[in-house]
């Protein structure tokens, strides 16, 4: 049972979002320019896979698994190379490049001070510009505030995780802002 | 030195936010709903203070040290009272009903499921409104974000405690949206 009263049937940060829209407004921009916007060198699969990783490290089960199924709508792969990036993402099948800015929002997600300038001088020689560093730390900060909203109020999530799947390209479509809270 | 190049001179969360305003705006949104905008039943020094709590866990000194001098302002204390709070909240000379949803946010900045239903029910008892446990918990969550965005950056910072303090009355008045970054 969620620590405040929802409206039921909205799963996971919904809820929250439903019960204060003036919140989710700037919360739903943040999440579109971050992870949708096509003003980024980052793919959005590759933007997802951050906030999906960043997710199942503070063990939220609604972000990793609805932002997992996203970023594997956008990079056309299942669930079970999803599931490879967040249990081993260094043997994982992604970019040497994403792989230093996976690196990079594991440790922002320990900490700020977590982040290193040796990792980032990596991420630099494996391509990243400042740009794509800045969007990185972000992204990762932002998936601590989302998992700490979702799982703070503890809101419902529902546990079939095709679930989620079976959104992703409904979601990838519609975006965080101007979407139906109710769909 | 910074992670990536920022403009100098600005102290703090201001070099990313000249670095990249598009993110920076629904950031700014967001804290002036949930710190400064008079439509809430906890005062802007409660509110600032459970930031700047938060901040002190999370061992961001740019943040702790701003944010408290703008609770100081509002609650027209200085700076050894909030030290005070920060130190011992449980000993300190504010409500019990903010004690409990202290509790709150440091169980937030641990983890979101570190929030237990006994934790909620205190605060209830203690006068808590499911809206104040809401905004909350998102304060706290979203400081775990802005800490961690301005020392994932390793940001510069001014080291004389002061400086924020002789800021702190502009701060309060200027507030999170319409300022001048570079005053």
């Amino acid at each position: 049972m969620a620590h405040i009263q929802f409206e039921e049937g909205l799963p996971g940060i919904r809820g929250p979002m439903a019960f204060r829209p003036e919140t989710a407004k700037p919360l739903n921009e943040l999440a579109e320019l971050l992870l949708r916007n096509d003003n980024s060198t980052l793919s959005r699969g590759e933007r997802e896979l951050i906030g999906t990783y960043v997710s199942s490290l503070n063990d939220c089960f609604f972000c990793q698994n609805i932002h997992g199924a996203i970023a594997g709508h956008y990079l056309e792969c299942d669930i079970s190379f999803i599931d490879a990036v967040k249990e081993n993402y260094l043997s994982s099948d992604i970019t040497e490049k994403l792989k230093s800015l996976l690196t990079i929002a594991a440790a922002v997600q320990k900490g700020g001070k977590k982040v290193t300038a040796t990792m980032v001088d990596d991420a630099r020689q494996k391509g990243a510009t400042d740009r794509e560093i800045h969007d990185t730390v972000l992204i990762a900060a932002a998936f601590c505030m989302f998992n700490r909203y979702v799982d703070g109020l503890a809101t419902w999530a529902p546990e079939d995780r095709m679930y989620y799947v079976n959104r992703a390209a409904r979601r990838a479509e519609e975006g965080y802002v101007d979407f139906d809270i109710h769909q």
